[in-house]
């Protein structure tokens, strides 16, 4: 099954924003067997998208575009289509009614230009988007489907999530991909790749695919297999076995699957344990809580954080004593350790964190140059520390500071159940 | 003058990598006046690659491509260009010279792969790349220019900077586009657009135009106009009068410009007149913490901040009284004006910002459902309080209370100079 991408909007053209729909888009059809083979962002003409429009239908079995489909004059993707399918727009009224709906359950006013967005094409089968106004558009000729969505990114998935894989699976019924995708942290591509070469060549050899997927302080790690003819159960075990032995050759890096996020996982191990969690952060400046705290119901193990950014709040909030601050610098192994065993104290909490460290662009020295983060992990037991060396982007090191020191209270927490050589 | 942009790779089809590269491209393009049409992403085979070299040269004065130099097989954009271009691939001494030294440099043998890419196109002017070992080439016919780089993101920025950038400059002597962004906050792209409609007709009118560009809780308006022949100043006098305009209808919502960020603006206003920070966040979890924190030199103006997630954690670090809450509940009036307080006194602060609030999915009630927000702002002569009524993610009540509540500092700093109606 061939699709093709077409992003609407001149904030692509003009540089402004980075295209992770198209992204995000590709990720995901994979799992049903689409390839997309051209992926088009085009600025928001009538001439432009017409153009764009002829030319993927004339080769794809499925077009998808985000884009132009926002309540202002300038949008004009919704016409564009109708003219394009034959047919002409007309008020949707049960779509008013959810409009109307949104902007009360929002306490404003609805505007016209809110109304008339649901002047849909007649014909077109709607996929509901429950984040905003613009609904999806699903449109069929040829034995052919088009689908049109707005651009804004949580809008797109929703209305993706909800209805539009679900729809394109029954409609085109092709052969399944299997995936899993494991999460690993603490650990770059390369070595990862060098460190499990045996392992992938192996699995390569037996007909798996994997794929290797960066980003700041993590690498996904995607394994695929064709299922033909009911083999899904045989692809599925070969993968589940692969998988094993990751998690048992790399433990200590291997947090999670799929979509879990590193404090989800950390979250749930305290939960069962009925153990709970503080922080005290400085060079992560709070980003550990926000983490944490995008958890739904985080309530429930997570207590509580300071973000003791001035060395005074440091000794105020946690307790951490000045002279210690004056001997031995805020960025030190003794701050760090005061700082975690302080908030475990105040907060009252099974395990604290804190991190010290110099996040850039300024602030470096000889000793401690920008990227030196100090970690320190208080818990029943005892209080461990550590020492990192990151980099010089501040947005790099503040990211990347927390996912590890997140893995490593999971690493703490589940260090009885594995042997971990690091 | 037009460009297009085409990017060949499967990473990008398959939703393993996002394409950058054509934001950077037309992001750096746009002060030559070059404006990008179209940037299509394709597959790297023969007939796709000439097929989109014909298209887009068809169509736009420049165009630029990247990835599919690589050394192995399976790279076969070279061949392709010198087969559309007429001519034949020849080993060039220099380059060859380059590439050995380039490996000798690291250390490592020059394999025969690695030779040929010092094969190019007769004809074609090379673009040094000094980063690696793949050139960038720069083809010219019919008055059109199509350059093919590398897809490695630092080694094609490298030939473009390093040349590829002034040669446009000095082959095409283009007119002009001027664009500026405006910021604004607090307030949805439709009311936006329906409050300053006539602004908005108006500035159309005269010849300029205006892009709404949403993204959750921000909407950023460009303002453009094309400068013939000298005008430049002319143009950017009337944007900046629009702008104005703009600012003295809604200083409340407009806060900032560009790449700004409401933390970057607010820490400005704040250092400008010695004022400091804290926070005291309980829905917001560490995010507005982590917003300011990601400016850098926020240190100066910010002291801290506590995520007081539990109801002991308020009474414990910012002095909430235990009673209060039990009588009001910990998302009221009431708390949130304590925790402002308490975080003032405590972080010695000429401001403190509070949250409170039902982050969601779960926890609403009738009276106070998912997305009820309380802020209070407490400050040198008194504090405010502020209920806010928004959605139902999680993510997305996190994200716009803490703009919000960074924007509604902004406006009470900044508010004997200007009257709110809001």
């Amino acid at each position: 099954m061939k699709a093709e991408i077409i992003t609407i909007g001149d904030e692509i053209l003009i540089g402004q924003t980075v295209d992770t729909n198209s992204t995000w888009l590709a990720e995901n059809l994979h799992p049903l067997g689409v390839r997309v083979n051209r992926i088009v962002s085009i600025t928001d003409t009538r001439n432009a998208i017409r153009e764009a429009v002829e030319d993927s239908f004339s080769r794809a079995d499925i077009v998808l575009m985000t884009g132009g489909l926002g309540p202002t004059q300038d949008d004009i993707t919704k016409e564009t289509l109708a003219e394009f399918f034959d047919t002409e727009l007309e008020r949707d009224q049960e779509v008013l009614k959810g409009i109307e709906e949104f902007f009360r359950s929002k306490g404003r006013p609805v505007l016209e230009v809110n109304r008339a967005q649901a002047d849909l094409p007649k014909g077109a089968r709607i996929l509901k988007n429950r984040k905003g106004t613009a609904q999806g558009m699903w449109f069929e000729r040829d034995g052919k489907v088009l689908i049109s969505m707005p651009g804004v990114p949580y809008e797109m998935k929703c209305i993706m999530d909800e209805g539009g894989f679900e729809m394109l699976r029954e409609r085109f019924n092709a052969p399944r991909i299997i995936h899993r995708t494991v999460l690993t942290l603490g650990i770059g591509e390369s070595f990862l790749a060098d460190l499990m070469s045996d392992w992938e060549t192996s699995l390569r050899n037996e007909g798996l695919s994997l794929a290797y997927l960066p980003s700041p302080g993590l690498v996904r790690l995607r394994l695929s297999g064709f299922a033909e003819n009911g083999a899904a159960q045989k692809v599925e075990e070969r993968i589940a076995h692969y998988i094993e032995e990751l998690e048992r050759r790399v433990p200590q890096h291997a947090f999670g699957y799929e979509k879990q996020t590193i404090a989800e996982v950390v979250g749930a191990l305290l939960t069962e344990r009925g153990a709970t969690l503080s922080l005290a952060e400085s060079c992560t400046g709070g980003y550990i809580s926000h983490l944490v705290t995008s958890v739904a119901g985080c309530s429930v193990f997570y207590k509580g954080g300071v973000t003791a950014y001035a060395n005074e709040a440091k000794t105020a909030m946690i307790n951490v004593p000045a002279a210690l601050i004056e001997t031995h610098g805020a960025v030190s192994e003794e701050v760090v350790r005061a700082m975690a065993e302080g908030a475990r104290k105040r907060f009252g909490t099974t395990y604290a964190i804190a991190t010290s460290g110099v996040a850039g662009p300024d602030g470096g020295t000889a000793d401690k140059p920008v990227g030196t983060v100090w970690m320190a992990l208080a818990g029943p037991e005892n209080t461990l520390t550590e020492r990192h060396q990151l980099g010089r982007s501040r947005v790099g090191n503040i990211t990347v500071s927390a996912l590890l020191a997140l893995n490593w209270l999971r690493i703490q927490i589940l260090s009885k159940q594995f042997e971990i050589s690091e």
